[in-house]
Formats: C-alpha cells, structure tokens, sequence
C-alpha cells in the first residue's frame, strides 16, 4: 500500500474547516480514481501540548504509479486546488509506504 | 479507533534502524495490550525532497482509554523505553482518532 499522508495545520477557523472538509472536500476525494482506502483523523497529543497537526488524511493506493496517476488526473487535481479554499493552517503532504 | 502515531526522524544508520526496528522494536509493539492494528510505512516525498519523517508506526486502539492503558501498562513502557536504543532521529509521538 502506498500512503497519501495530508496533514493539515490548525485552521484559523476549526468549525468553518470542519464544515468545507466534510461538504465539499472529502466528496472531491472520494471521487480520485485508484483510491483503495481512505481514512480523515482529528489529532490530539499524549499530554497538554499542541499536536503538531489538526487533521491527518490517509489516502491509499495499490501502487506509487496508482497515486501518482490519482495526482495528476483531473480528479486528483480538482481535489488539490479545493485545499486553498480551507486549509488556512498549511498542509504537509507525503508517502507512507509498506 | 484511537491510533498512536509514532513518527521517526531519519537516523544516521538507517540500515542498524531497520535491523533493530524488525528484530527488537515490532515484536516488543506487538505484545502491548489491546493492541487492535498495527502499520509500519516508510515516508518519501512526493518530490525530491526529504520527507518529514523516515518511518510512521501506527498502533490502532479501540479508545483512548485502551491507549493511555497500553502506554501504562508494564510492555507499553518497556517498548517505549526501547526507542532510546535505536531512534537516534528523533520521534514524534501523538494520537489521531476517529
């Protein structure tokens, strides 16, 4: 499995962030052709401090080519401009594979 | 599901890493309590640049409850006080749920 690891930074605005991710982003990615697994999780950290994210999304695919093709297709890149519409608080992005 | 994510640094010796990791490190992982999954992917870029972490462990638990427990609990503290033996990158611990 290869991994899409987005990890987005704390949003100026949780509440407004939660609403577009789930309304309008999340159905964006779902729609990425080759996404074989797809998990979104709040992040918290083991004590008081800050976590050094505010949400992580999992996207999975069989192969680095499937991700890849998932990137550059019109899917994935329609996925991809959505991000600037919420993610105020940045987002990392990169492969977990095993 | 509650997952601890355990991201490590890039070590000097990713080699010796790898060879602790399999050996020593996973099997200790594997025997916490209430352990529900377990994932161990390697990070790239997307790019040619470094990815942020070398390795991402996720250990799934059915709550937070069972995390903080398996953290506590005798072979919890005896895999965490393994990571000194071999994560000389540094790591990054914190929970993400669901």
């Amino acid at each position: 499995m290869h991994v899409l690891m987005v990890c987005y930074g704390r949003p100026a605005d949780p509440a407004a962030f939660d609403a577009h991710y789930g309304s309008n982003h999340r159905p964006l990615v779902e729609k990425v052709p080759g996404l074989a697994s797809f998990a979104a999780r709040y992040c918290e950290s083991l004590d008081a401090s800050a976590p050094p994210y505010y949400l992580i999304a999992e996207l999975g695919f069989a192969s680095r080519e499937a991700l890849d093709a998932a990137l550059t297709s019109h899917e994935g890149q329609t996925a991809a401009a959505d991000i600037a519409n919420f993610a105020d608080g940045g987002v990392t992005m990169f492969v977990a594979y095993d």
